[in-house]
């Protein structure tokens, strides 16, 4: 029930927007985003009602205020801007405004001309009421005007009607009992590239220039000019810690190792270490720590893989078996899908008595790559850990080092996906890889980004991982990637790719019907030749600058389909909210033919004056293009390109 | 943040419903009806959920509990019953169910003919852990199923997989770590009448059977058989108190009363009493207990008016000036609507440093008339009283004595009528005497039936009220008011009419343009022929004895529309949940001209085999008519009847 510890608070909060889950869960922000926050507000009988927004950041014992503007309907709003990283709170305050409401009548009562001379009184008393709230200039204004309103004359109306009187009194009138709304919800702030980044996934044990030698943090850095000129931010490094030899797992996922095997870097720990450790053969700490600085050298930062599994040889069996699941023969439970059995595999028991000792150890891996200067962390299936622990070991992580960006790597069913967003990690894989159609991909992206999940969820689209060479690659050729390239890249401010699998266009998958790559680099080295004249490197290259010098493809709050007449051609904007920059993206669904159709342009949410003609340059080939109204034709040859970058300008 | 108390707790609950504003308000129900209760439940990683719903009256100490089912993409569902008046609580639980995960992969091993000596061990120990749990006959089918399973033979795997131990292991086995859900919500569950009703409203001092004598509460006795003959059953009086003679309001609300004039119920209060007084022109209060009985006698019961504002006369402003706004005249501030004033009416000042002396008293005003036998309430204007007070004063009113009926008299903006509801009104004045479109009607009808709004608001409304004679039925003669009503009492299961007014079509407004009534009740007594030929107290008791012969119009969920090929036929349907009792009605909208259409009978949800005819029965007439497919024409003459009441069955 309602509280009525104050009988005397007349006004009413409810429905405030944002708020996750009655506010369990924090939205999400970068730093110099702003936080529009709505309400219905609203009192009982015919008085006026005065709200504000309140909100700080947690570091601050105190509230910033905003005051609230009604929208009609007894929906108010207001907004607040958020300028460091961090959580930040907000809630709402609302009271029934004596003074608007005398305001408001006193207007009546001079149109109608009534006697006012005791309502003049009535507003003399009320500001100077406030007098006493108020100092310095405000507290003269106000005396002044209640001076001048007591003197009861004809500029006494006209001082009490005043505007400029209304929004003094707004801001240092009194606020008989207020109602505070029942909740302070929360913001997470992070930094930018959170919600815009490029990722860049790679195998360092192929990164050797001598294909006979096994690749090393030392080859990692040579290759980062080749990353960094491609024009991505992020190099996302799967597991570096050493390899266990149980059960490892030969080439292709067979289930016997050959001796000179490498095994998969998801089998983390051996006699050599585990989570905390790097496998001998990519280097030393030091050359990590070398690697880690280079990369920033380049304006770009290494992710670590966080994968919370163990392989039998991992020295936590031994140390800690409680944190595993023990079967009545005394051996420990592998992973398993029935029939399947991942014997190379350990999944820790999040249910063990000892999960407190547990939790410290996790999250003192995490904060132990973080003291070697790592920021980011793919999280190697989330789902398949507790979720109040990712919930406590990002939040306390994150209090410390609130610059931290956690990627979840999630493909599972969808309220799974989304609580694992909620519950603090910073972007998500999506199911970008398997939408391939028009209505999918619009379906999809429109409630990534127009619902209440982009109050929490950042998509982070990838076209490929070492985990899915999607049919659709496997088949479509070149153009296939280029366009799922481009389609990943405009509609996700954040994506990745998994290279130089991706930009080499590797297209063979381990089996017809399989989603796996052939000779995977899970499971063994692989030898790239990054010079291949079909590689995508110069596009990458080219689309990361227009990523960069574009900012409607900074966010994905603005992505707006448009119509087209035929489920081949996939049509989208994104725009800064002033307009100033608008990116319109024609793309070819079709990798091997070419397909014409009408694409039907809403210039109105665009800015657009529909009267005039508008400009159009393609981003990609520098042509220009005049469009007038609508509906426009267009035409796309997948041999040539396979997509239109447009700049808008009118 | 979520908690992490216990981090061992792996289920999560989420987006459950109904849940009113996070739980800060019930939802209702009525004695005999269940709530349905669903949930997005779900799990890390491949395990097995499973999930109660928890219930029980806030009178016992213990919770029932009824197993949640899976609806598929992690939404769960479960319903229980209420039995009872007073407020219910539910709430949820749900953990990872180890024995329904193991079930489930022994399966899959059995399947793949694997090795499953270790999983029979394990599947043992799991039925053995529980047997310390369940007891007497359970315990017993539980240790023999051990002992089976245990035997490691074919017949144990067949105990194994057996549903029967599955459904006994989903009572009775383990629940480890089981997460509780944040919130417990609630039921305020009411009796029958608070879902479906007739109310009557009437003046008492019209009931004179003497034209020249005020009306009495003796008449009023005399009248009930005549009410209880039209089929209602709440008979609803204006307020019954002294009336004030300061200001008092003349005829036709004329600003200076004539020395004979009677004034306004609503100003209430005089040197003869206040709020607990009756008018002593009425009767005594022993004739007012007796009217309460002989209401009583025909399955009926008076519902009395609350109208917390008081005459300049009324005893409270000389015991009470607190209470009152004052004014820096002296003066005690009058109700006004600037520039119209009010000044023989004194609001109550909800922001009183004494308004907890005011709840008090305002509350004892209730218990009362309680105390007089009263347990319905029609609330005037609750929107202009505190809603912290509402909330407060029901509450503690209805915790002895949860069979009270409030109706909120409120015609007022969307979010002020709601919250009125969600705060603890049992019924609500709706917008439907505004409402004369189809597509209005459908629009609102939906809203108030089909979304979120169904749970805590119960609609009631009414085709006229002293204050509101619309211009519909002001012009559109007595067919305008049968269509009016058969929209009401077919609509609303709930629903009232201002008598003898309505049934008797008086139409004439005080002036053009106005919807008040001519020499209005609410200012002079009136005379009323009962026995007019054109009354239509026939028809109104035919369609209160079809209400009451139909279960499909005594609630308002299953209502639904189906489409016509005219803006001036409306059909719509409404049934019990398992189909037994259909009412089918189609009404046209115009008053005057004959109009003919068709309408598509959405068979499906109405449970009709659409290859087969069904049989319509309009229950006004008793014509038989015998449909097939969902278009049919329907042809409706106002000057016989503008609507078809049809029971349908097949």
């Amino acid at each position: 029930m309602i509280h009525t510890d104050d009988g005397r608070q007349r006004a009413m909060i409810e429905r405030v927007w944002p708020e996750i889950d009655a506010g369990l869960y924090p939205i999400k922000r970068t730093v110099g985003e702003t936080v529009r926050v709505e309400a219905d507000i609203f009192g009982d009988g015919h008085d006026q009602i005065s709200s504000v927004l309140l909100y700080r950041h947690v570091s601050s014992d105190s509230w910033d205020e905003i005051l609230m503007q009604p929208l009609g309907n007894d929906r108010w709003v207001g907004e607040f801007p958020v300028t460091e990283m961090g959580r930040y709170q907000y809630t709402l305050k609302a009271w029934v405004d004596h003074f608007k409401s005398w305001q408001r009548d006193l207007r009546k009562r001079v149109d109608a001309d009534q006697d006012i001379r005791v309502d003049l009184v009535i507003g003399t008393d009320l500001v100077e009421r406030s007098i006493q709230v108020a100092t310095g200039d405000v507290a003269s204004k106000l005396k002044s005007s209640a001076d001048l309103i007591r003197n009861g004359d004809d500029l006494a109306v006209q001082e009490a009607l005043s505007p400029d009187l209304g929004h003094l009194m707004e801001r240092f009138g009194e606020r008989p009992f207020p109602t505070l709304y029942d909740r302070e919800l929360e913001v997470m702030v992070d930094r930018e590239r959170a919600r815009f980044s490029a990722w860049y996934e790679m195998f360092p044990r192929s990164c050797s220039a001598d294909p006979d030698r096994h690749g090393t943090f030392k080859d990692c850095e040579a290759r980062l000019p080749y990353i960094a000129e491609m024009g991505f931010n992020i190099v996302y490094l799967p597991p570096i810690h050493p390899i266990g030899q149980a059960f490892r797992k030969g080439k292709n996922n067979s289930v016997t190792a050959e001796p000179d095997d490498l095994g998969s870097p998801w089998g983390i720990g051996s006699a050599e270490g585990g989570h905390k450790a790097i496998h001998p053969q990519l280097g030393t700490l030091e050359d990590f720590r070398s690697l880690v600085a280079a990369a920033q050298g380049h304006g770009m930062e290494i992710a670590l893989d966080i994968a919370f599994q163990c392989s039998p040889d991992h020295p936590y069996v031994q140390e800690h078996p409680e944190w595993f699941r023990a079967r009545p023969d005394g051996t420990i439970q592998y992973a398993e899908n029935p029939p399947k059995k991942y014997q190379d595999i350990y999944p820790i028991n999040f249910e063990s008595d000892n999960w407190q000792g547990l939790w410290e150890e996790l999250k003192s891996v995490i904060q132990y790559w973080i003291d070697q200067g790592v920021k980011v962390f793919r999280v190697d299936n989330p789902h398949t850990k507790s979720f109040r622990f990712w919930a406590w070991c990002i939040d306390s992580l994150k209090q410390d080092h609130p610059d931290l960006i956690f990627l979840s790597e999630a493909f599972t069913r969808p309220k799974v996906m989304k609580v694992l967003a909620k519950l603090g990690f910073t972007q998500s894989y999506t199911y970008f890889t398997w939408r391939n159609h028009k209505w999918d991909l619009m379906e999809y992206f429109t409630e990534l980004t127009q619902t209440e999940m982009r109050e929490y969820y950042r998509p982070n689209p990838w076209p490929n991982t070492p985990d899915i060479l999607h049919e659709f690659l496997q088949t479509g050729g070149r153009s296939a990637f280029i366009l799922r390239f481009i389609l990943a890249t405009t509609l996700g401010a954040s994506y990745g790719i998994y290279g130089p699998a991706f930009e080499l266009c590797v297209h063979e998958p381990v089996r017809q019907g399989s989603e796996e790559y052939l000779n995977s680099e899970k499971y063994q080295r692989r030898v790239w030749d990054l010079n291949a004249p079909h590689s995508l490197s110069h596009l990458i290259a080219q689309i990361n600058r227009i990523r960069r010098e574009n900012p409607a493809l900074q966010s994905d709050w603005s992505l707006m389909f448009h119509p087209t007449d035929t489920a081949q051609i996939l049509c989208y904007s994104k725009q800064t909210p002033d307009h100033r920059n608008r990116i319109l993206v024609v793309v070819s669904l079709d990798p091997t033919w070419t397909q014409a159709g009408w694409v039907d342009v809403q210039m109105d949410p665009l800015g657009l004056d529909g009267s005039r003609p508008y400009q159009l340059q393609d981003l990609l080939d520098g042509t220009l293009y005049t469009w007038q109204g609508g509906w426009n034709f267009v035409k796309l040859n997948p041999a040539q390109s396979p997509a239109h970058i447009f700049k808008v300008e009118q």
